[in-house]
């Protein structure tokens, strides 16, 4: 299959061609830069790749899927061409993840360019959204925080035993790949080094896509979202506290932790990217790989249902989930590609 | 003044000696180690110093006030003597900070030695017990997460506006060093690089502390926290998430914010290392000083308010806060030996 | 093929089973460790693994191939009745790299258990030893240092145009896993971040292995080495600064470096890991990958001939390149298993 | 003393501050800024500072001492009126540390703007030029680099005893702030972080002032030096290997050990921040100082003179120095706000 990549000069269109030379079934025949132009990949990487390719300024070849790593906006405002022709798309900024385009303009702060698409775009988390995606010709690939958060709290909001009238706490530590690549003081090292810096607190993008997807089911939990950017490179840890129904009450610690456990287990059961575990995930358990990791725990001394999971965010919070959402789409083996076991140490 | 120090050789222990160093009412005259016996400082730490002095096996002078810097249970042990001989002591260990010899023993997992001195202790959080601090032979220095929990939450609890009946959520960050300096896999190099470790879920020993102090006024609110291992050397940063009383729901979010803002700023108004700022704080902006930094916000969807401390773990967090409290206890103008700015970059 | 692997709770016991659970042509059917004895290895790294396997204090099964991750005396203890049993071995530690016992002695500083296994022993450079490796029973697997050093040096000096009156100073910064998992306050987080340690130099143990190495066509070359620990966790980059032979100083810069670049091309010219590039290599050029990138430079000031190389310690500086060697002796393709791009960033 | 800072807000005009705001004889009383115009120092800061001042566009007030921060060219421009009024300047910047302009033209590829004022100017390297610095007006603080190499340099080549026909060779590793807070991709966060970047190897900046320094005393040395970027935020390692005179072969090792030792302890014997140390140092030995401490090393097996030196690169590769040169120009204790400790761990 032919795969054509846009501005894969980004972090995460150089993680997909990593990945995707490891794919038995793609072949990467055109790629697009918004540097390097021009340049071979091998020399923009120094070092030998698996194929090697020119960084052109247009998609050169016809392809049969393309992935977007372009910013928000000019996404959209590239691919309205291949979705015109019919061409699938994975589309791996944020234009297309809102359903509601006042929503999109008011946290965007610009107009949707085509807004008529939105309702053609399936939300790619390929756990809960397979079935739609089976289908789709154009996949908004979810946000990486956003990913860490909803695989955790969709199944247990579904089952109907978070009280919703108090808000979920979402506190969640991002490695600084997430921001991208372009250099700001915000990604200087020597201010991020060493620093831990919560930012966003007036509300971060990530928000309405959180509450669309984990509202899905006739809740309207409303969430408080904390991101933090930590000194590393790779890597979204989220911990998600909710308080759980007043019925549940009754229950002991033991019964509530078993419940919940239950739930997590019986959803994702099938799955080969989550995984439950009995206890709290880290980094390096997750670096390099497609994996979602999920702890939950009843605090054993205020009841509160903790649930802490771990991403790698280049790869399952947006790469990796997005050659997920392509064996899904065209029928192959979903672990196609993805078949990693952590980077440790 | 002459002053002895337990267990220099550890971060606390050469934390103090560094800012005691530059202090103009002090000379340190004693100091021993764990590690280092028979060494000067200055070759343990291959610079000169202000001021060197051999590592000793026990206090080889009189002094005038004694900081100990030895973990728990052989703290309350060493101590014991200097405290019979009514010499003042500065504890920077766990050991005098409950008081409930009983809660002790559940979360330390040993015997308290002295269960009989604990009500001498003073707990040394400066700013909310200061005018004890003046008068006490027995100062308890307040653990680092603990210090940086406490003194956000404790003015919001004392006026009555939060919600008893919901747990405070703590979601906390700290630097590797306060684990201190003897080597284990959890503070491996290549094991906290690029990671970030959630831990003690079942309940961190600062909990006890946390919850005797903050509910000082009649109040039993539960709390929840989950400590962090970031990868860096120094700094913790607290993040409070606290559901207000119900009756303020009645008023605008501004109306709360300002409300929050006037407690605090009332409260640590004339506080030299007491800063209420209206932008989250970052770990750059304490290093090195005896700072603590509270950002409190409202959020502006569920209300929820949001506290954001940063503290330097190894000084308002241990030894800043330790002579901090010599300052107090000697009538010395209390900033001396702590008037810094912030190690940036 | 069945394959054994000895404590595989090392870092490069960990990394040999990443790495070949991707290998088409094998299967691991025993590994042992010095900790996590009893476990499964998804379990000791909490997330599921392609295949996974308990931990046994034995190897239990019968195997094709050996890899031994043990430390240095106790590898050769254990591999002593797999050698007896005419079992093919690779051994990662230093046991069988030194020829001369003697040597080994003096710089491992304990008299070697079985010497006269020592001729039996091929020293698994790949790119150098490749035509002994393939006949070898027990190839004994370089330094990661070594590793970075022998390769662009010996085709340089093999080639006569050294002078060999003047020492090679070799300048190498190494990650912090090459010194393995065992916690020490030399690989404490907080001694390691934010710091750079030279050591060793009275003498790191892989000199023994580089002299002999470098100067196996009849060249007597002395090597001034000074080793380093930086803060990261994977990757070593060595900077040789070599002087060239008089003669050579009648030739232009331009012609001098012509003349090293087309040595180094022609030795490696059908190398899949060898990469000899025209600028100066990063350590994450070459992170997650078995590649060795070589920038020779001559100084435009000086003359002196610059040769920096860059691996991945964990991976050309061992796991991989036992690997490689492995493929070598079993007639496989030799970028089986190996064939990946760097993890950028 | 009054005291005008040009561009603080630099990481050397915050460290100049820092630093100064301790200082017993100095008042800070006018700061430019190239960004942060109008803000004053403590919100730029987010924290209180022991003075308080506005940044502002020009120096506004009459000061009895300028230091600049500014980079080089406009460094000189700016400096030529304060010049011109007789006013001391600190310049902190290149612009007057090369004695001849074609030199400077050559490297900095502009032509000098007042090449006129070189032969006023001083080469602040405290310890070496001393004599000079006190009746200085124009002091041109030297590069971070420099300082680190000429130190442990000019007292071994000044005696002698170095083979002036072969290259010294210099491998220096530096902390990222010495690139300064302008975001590019070279100080990006995810490019630097777990890296190592040797750059420059056609010629650092730096080179033309070690060369003029170091050669003071009728010798022509040439210099290989490779510098290379660390993932830590200050500090700089350098290793200067040194081939001595055939002369001293007939020499013991260990003869030529105290020869060296002899001559590096005479020649810094009274200076309070130089340290000649019988161990390699580190990074944290000098964190937070104005010390310089150098290791030298004949290796015990090629004879090669290892000089190891490091210095904090803020400090005494910046602003301690200017400090240094401040307390040298105007009569004080040359400890005066320099007497530290190093920041550990």
């Amino acid at each position: 299959m032919k795969i054509g990549i846009l501005n894969i000069t980004s972090y995460t269109g150089l993680e997909l061609f990593r990945m995707l030379s490891k794919h038995p079934k793609v072949e990467i025949v055109s790629v697009t830069g918004r540097s390097g132009i021009g340049k071979s990949l091998s020399s923009f990487l120094s070092n030998k790749t698996l194929t090697d390719i020119e960084i052109t300024s247009k998609i050169n070849q016809n392809v049969d899927l393309i992935f977007s790593c372009l910013p928000h906006k000019t996404s959209a405002e590239t691919l309205y061409d291949f979705i015109s022709k019919d061409i699938p798309v994975i589309d791996l900024s944020a234009d297309f993840r809102i359903k509601n385009p006042n929503t999109y303009e008011k946290w965007y702060e610009i107009t949707h360019p085509y807004p008529n698409l939105l309702e053609l775009a399936i939300y790619g988390l390929s756990e809960i959204n397979r079935e739609k995606i089976k289908t789709a010709k154009l996949v908004a690939n979810p946000g990486c925080y956003s990913t860490s958060i909803i695989l955790p709290l969709f199944p247990i909001i579904s089952n109907n035993i978070v009280n919703e009238n108090t808000s979920i706490i979402i506190d969640s530590k991002s490695g600084v790949s997430g921001s991208g690549r372009t250099p700001s003081l915000s990604n200087h090292f020597s201010e991020i080094n060493e620093n831990l810096i919560p930012y966003s607190l007036e509300g971060h993008r990530h928000l309405p896509e959180i509450e669309q997807e984990i509202n899905q089911k006739n809740t309207n939990i409303p969430v408080t979202f904390v991101p933090q950017v930590l000194p590393i490179t790779r890597g979204i840890i989220s911990c998600c506290y909710v308080t759980l129904k007043k019925d549940l009450n009754l229950k002991s610690l033991e019964e509530k932790q078993k419940l919940v456990n239950s739930i997590l287990e019986k959803f994702y059961k099938n799955e080969p990217f989550i995984t439950i575990i009995n206890k709290p995930p880290t980094m390096k358990n997750v670096q390099g790989t497609n994996s979602c990791l999920i702890y939950p725990k009843i605090d054993n001394r205020t009841g509160i249902l903790i649930l802490i999971s771990a991403i790698d965010n280049l790869i399952k919070g947006a790469s990796g989930q997005a050659i997920q959402n392509m064996n899904i789409m065209f029928g192959f083996n979903e672990k196609l590609g993805l078949n990693t076991i952590p980077i440790y140490p």
